[in-house]
């Protein structure tokens, strides 16, 4: 892969790394992460982002915050531990993993409880490497299981960011197509921008690009065009999300595009660890979804080049919508069904 | 109408009046026009923009043009008269309605041929008169159709702009809107942003909500969302070109539109004045698509404030996309269909 890991762990200095997501496409940078307020800054300016990510970065950055407590008895040192963690956690209260990961952090220690603070950190600190490479793992075999689905010189198409950008390397819904890479397969890609953050225009299309993946940029409302080219062989999303009965909740468009999907007979696969199914539900009317301010939409609120120069970008200015899928015509002489307009009146 | 016209004509100074489009919606600003350059600069940055608009625009534009020709021949007030009306033409060439409305200026010049300059002005002066009333006609019958459709409370949705800003008032697709008020129904308008250039949040928004339309602006993707709630009675758009068989060409996610509302049964009304039907083509495929610059989609063009503060914003962050649309998930367990999801392996 091209790009460093979206999360790392030095195990020297007993960091946190992290690529500071908020500067990409037009900087790389990576971030140290060693101190409570610039973890919880970093996970609420969306500087690390994304599921999976954010609850590897909460694992290995509470042992990173607790590996430098200056509390000298075990009970000072938990309480300092279950504070900072409730503190983390509060960042973005709607991440399941998130909190996921602050728990079996906790739960952890406290499993140690006893051994003395150094015995505490040292599983910590196995805990948070399991929490990264268990994540690590989960997103190679969703790639090695998609990638099956691929054939050398096949176009898909994707939604957001469920890249190796969401997760610590590969991502879910982008590693099959990586994995198809690696075993010698072409695979282009297009990428919705998916307004209003435009996540697919900064994240993913940089990542592809940057991974050596051909990408071409679209805004969302482009896919039934590219749809009716017939070039598409499969679609893959991520989800945030799944039901007992497998209804799928994902960035707004994905819907969308499932149904152009359908009506074009192109397969719609969804991408995700098995943590992702929520066995509780059945319906996906039953899930709440966050609905966030309105300024998204109405301000521009980036300044910079939004897009890497390496991707290229497909623009076409106007689409056609077959007769069949039209209603009625209303025109100065009256309310026409397509098959009455051939008649001049 | 609470905008003034889109294209106006002062018979009293013979100068063309246009909203200058490219201010809005942060200022409401009107242009006299009566200098060739100034009007080919106003249709070539789309100060004025919209098909019957452009056509409207040119024919007082080149009558206004003519008016102070310093030419004292007839011959010379023709060669000046088809130079200038090719230079207009040019500014656009794709736009249909421009090179029919300088046409038929030039068609009404000729034949007036040896009646003197004064009588050729007054015929062009008439003829310019003309060609606005019969488009605010045409808008207004389409209104009085499209409006039978529409009840007291009802909700539709548009995409692009197909407005009063697009014609001389009242426009295509939102002229049902207009005229079901005045009749005093109170209807509700879901507004596409309309990627990449924002028709939809600067122009169709604004002109509604300055016109007393309860409107709510979402992003392109969001359409299905708003779709599934039920509350959408028919959606309305234009059309730049329709073919003998009801195939209709217009803004990119137009398609997209009318797949989503037949997949949720709702009406999919296009709004087109019959001039828009060539009935020289029978499919939508002959139709030629304008591709256009990455860099509307790539860069941040604009700077200010996007959309009027009148304007309402929903913005769900995620959607759900139900079992039966998916074709797999793609898990680290393998690929599984959504009815396989539930047994835990």
């Amino acid at each position: 892969m091209g790009l460093p890991q979206t999360v790392g762990f030095d195990e020297q200095t007993n960091e946190l790394l992290i690529i500071d997501q908020t500067l990409l496409p037009v900087r790389l940078e990576i971030l140290r992460i060693s101190e409570v307020n610039a973890l919880c800054d970093a996970i609420k300016k969306l500087k690390v982002r994304g599921a999976p990510a954010i609850g590897v970065a909460a694992a290995i950055g509470l042992y990173a915050v607790a590996y430098r407590f200056e509390e000298v008895s075990e009970d000072g040192f938990f309480y300092a531990l279950e504070k900072y963690a409730e503190r983390i956690n509060s960042t973005r209260p709607t991440a399941k993993n998130l909190s996921w990961a602050l728990e079996r952090m906790l739960n952890c220690a406290k499993a140690c409880k006893g051994q003395g603070i150094e015995g505490i950190l040292s599983a910590m600190k196995a805990e948070a490497v399991a929490v990264r490479d268990e994540d690590i793992k989960t997103c190679k075999l969703i790639g090695e299981y998609g990638e099956t689905l691929l054939s050398d010189g096949d176009t898909v198409m994707t939604v957001c960011n469920a890249g190796a950008l969401a997760a610590v390397e590969y991502g879910t819904a982008l590693s099959p197509i990586y994995t198809a890479k690696e075993k010698g397969k072409e695979i282009k890609v297009y990428s919705l921008e998916t307004r209003p953050l435009l996540q697919g225009a900064r994240l993913t299309s940089f990542e592809l690009t940057e991974n050596g993946i051909d990408t071409t940029l679209i805004c969302d409302n482009m896919a039934a065009t590219v749809l009716k080219s017939g070039k598409i062989k499969g679609i893959f999303t991520g989800a945030d999300r799944v039901t007992a009965r497998g209804d799928a909740a994902n960035k707004i468009g994905t819907l969308m595009l499932a149904i152009l999907a359908k009506y074009y007979g192109v397969p719609f696969y969804v991408c995700v660890p098995y943590s992702t199914v929520d066995f509780s539900l059945q319906s996906g009317d039953e899930i709440v979804i966050e609905e966030r301010d309105g300024d998204e939409i109405k301000s521009a609120w980036y300044k910079e080049t939004l897009v890497s120069p390496k991707v290229k970008v497909y623009n076409p200015a106007f689409d056609v919508t077959p007769a069949e899928l039209i209603t009625a015509f209303i025109t100065e002489k009256g309310v026409k069904k397509p098959s009455e307009l051939g008649f001049k009146l």
